[in-house]
């Protein structure tokens, strides 16, 4: 044997074979050559970020924390920058201790590290059908028994928490993919149904500060602290590339769960970018008005969900529904009985338009006939008039397809 | 049952029982408060930092690439900060191909995805006794079967790589905790043993550049790519802040074991800071020399290194044995036959010095009477008379615990 020769291939972790591919990033990919109009992807539009603010910020950053922002720093992150989440979330009467927070890169971290310390592999968590295709890929490697959420018209059922799940994941806010925003006795009834059987109830909420008509209730942790780990993102309100997110530990285990957080975080990579963490804090210390530039975020985003509400009325053929969503990124749309919007998916990209069909964001080893039917469609990284171009290009495929 | 009431403790899943604390953060806590010389963190020295350069291209960043800081990005890196990393290897003669290069959160993520996609619960991995500690915190997740890896006075045994392990790590430069540095004839002998028996060479080098007498010889992947992982960092050449570093999959596996680790990657948190990421790929466009400033780093920590010399011949008691690095941050430093360092650490830090007892770094389920009488000195944090003055006041602790 010499060098040349082939390596065999090596053994690999028997749970490799749990982690499925993104389907929303493989799309991606297709979608970077040429002229496809993408309905795919979560991308904020970067005309909503703060750059000029980021910048004057990062002017102050090299002048007076430089090393800070190059140093290692602590694994649960930047105190000041945890003292401020912790004071956000004491402005809607959660009141929240900066030793409850970490913080996180990006909310998806915060999945992988809940899913590190809480779920035995074989064993149940409990996912809302359809659920975010992220929070599938970072529970995967701990290798659990997913469980579909069963539901009705108001969201997640409460009887289905059941004593023995390691946990139960929702996103409360603007669903991701449905767009569906739980009301607040639904609320109330979850997390008294957790409280009851012991279930951990994981809260991700990306999306709680996009809201277009009215804001959404009060997260589930602020009504019952002691039964939610809260999952929270500065990418949808400033920018996703900072990676940062943070997670909030119940008070009464902040020295039992929450150190083991910390200790799965600094296996993971020790902490997030020194460097993105001192610039928010510069930004927000500088008195940057996070809730005004919010105010505009919103404003453009409603204007595209309504452009791409109209566009849909405008195009598309009878038989296909959906809900205007009342904020977030995403309308989830669906097809008539029997239709597969992944199988339409090669001809939406010869027309030059992409989306995420319904299946991705099936519960694995589910019956994906009701989900299949449905596609995902984002509404925050294409102008009104793209928007309207690209419903009537999908719109076209969707004709031929199956009629109307 | 109300919301007054504690919630029962939650479950936790079994693997929680394997993740220990890292001893050196534990350490580093207690040494914030008061007038501790440390000597146990690795900080690099923030006066190394190239600051100026570093602010000159953060104004250019946010001219001219400002949206691609703040977007999200692909999960393997930005594609031209994976060439610069592939032709950064070419230029010793080792030719890889940016297809090869995947962006990660410093090189300790690239260990936690390693240990994702080739550890088995129960099946061995072979480790350096005594090894880094931050990889026995990134694989323990994984639930291993950790085996020492036995020696010799060149380094760790190729004899001892045998088939159904699933994989052997080490740092042949400047190991953590020790400063070994593996000779050539062994690096060469080790790849032939890890082809010969299909175990993946898991190569941890985030210290090659920091050489203060000789470069250290080529690594081991540009002997035999194709049975090699290896592992950069940005940490200790340019600032560990950043959290970037990057991981080499061999040529022939990018299609099988590359996606893996890229979906591994997806699942635990996405992507790297963008933020980090074109910063430094603005620098180096701009054409910052790394060599001429990795000389001065050189310039700064040889003399660190040579005043933590002349303070061991200075002030230890006999019976204290060190050899001095060729590079690297650490001097491994043997007591007496039967003494125990980590039951020294509380005097040293009421005397105002703190280093890592060596128990730090034993493989776990090991013996550690040989580590255990061995700790691991710094020299890159603090300046020459600080040093002397830290060793001085060790010196006088193990004197009154040990004789001398």
């Amino acid at each position: 044997m010499n060098a040349c020769d082939p390596v065999p291939p090596w053994a690999l972790a028997s749970r490799t074979a749990l982690m499925r591919p993104s389907a929303v990033r493989d799309i991606l990919k297709l979608t970077q050559h040429g002229g496809v109009l993408s309905l795919a992807g979560g991308l904020p539009a970067p005309e909503g970020f703060p750059i000029e603010a980021l910048q004057r910020a990062s002017q102050r950053l090299w002048r007076h924390r430089a090393r800070s922002a190059l140093q290692y720093g602590p694994s649960d992150g930047v105190p000041a920058l945890r003292e401020w989440v912790a004071d956000r979330c004491g402005r809607q009467g959660w009141v929240v201790s900066p030793e409850q927070v970490l913080i996180t890169s990006g909310s998806q971290q915060g999945l992988d590290l809940v899913g590190r310390v809480l779920i035995e592999p074989g064993e149940p968590v409990l996912l809302e059908q359809p659920t975010y295709l992220g929070a599938l890929q970072s529970f995967a490697p701990w290798a659990p028994q997913a469980q579909p959420w069963s539901a009705d018209a108001h969201g997640p059922l409460p009887t289905a928490l059941q004593p023995g799940q390691r946990l139960a994941y929702l996103v409360p806010n603007y669903q991701n993919p449905t767009g569906r925003c739980l009301g607040t006795e639904r609320r109330k009834a979850l997390v008294a149904a957790a409280r009851a059987s012991g279930v951990p109830l994981i809260e991700d909420d990306p999306y709680g500060g996009l809201w277009y008509d009215t804001p959404p209730p009060p997260p589930m942790a602020s009504i019952d602290p002691d039964a939610v780990v809260h999952l929270g993102s500065w990418s949808k309100v400033l920018a996703p590339g900072l990676r940062l997110g943070w997670l909030i530990c119940p008070p009464r285990q902040v020295d039992s769960l929450g150190r083991l957080l910390v200790r799965a975080r600094e296996g993971a990579d020790l902490h997030s970018s020194s460097l993105s963490q001192h610039l928010v804090l510069q930004l927000l210390e500088d008195g940057f008005d996070l809730d005004a530039h919010l105010e505009q975020v919103r404003a453009r985003y409603r204007a595209q969900r309504d452009a791409m509400d109209a566009a849909l009325k405008r195009h598309l053929p009878a038989g296909w529904h959906w809900t205007r969503p009342e904020g977030g990124m995403f309308f989830w749309v669906q097809g008539p009985a029997g239709c597969d919007t992944a199988a339409c998916l090669p001809a939406a990209i010869d027309a030059g338009v992409a989306f995420v069909p319904g299946a991705a964001f099936q519960v694995p080893g589910t019956d994906a006939v009701e989900v299949g039917r449905c596609m995902r469609l984002s509404f925050v990284t294409l102008a009104p008039i793209e928007l309207d171009e690209a419903v009537r290009r999908l719109a076209s495929v969707l004709r031929r397809a199956h009629g109307g």
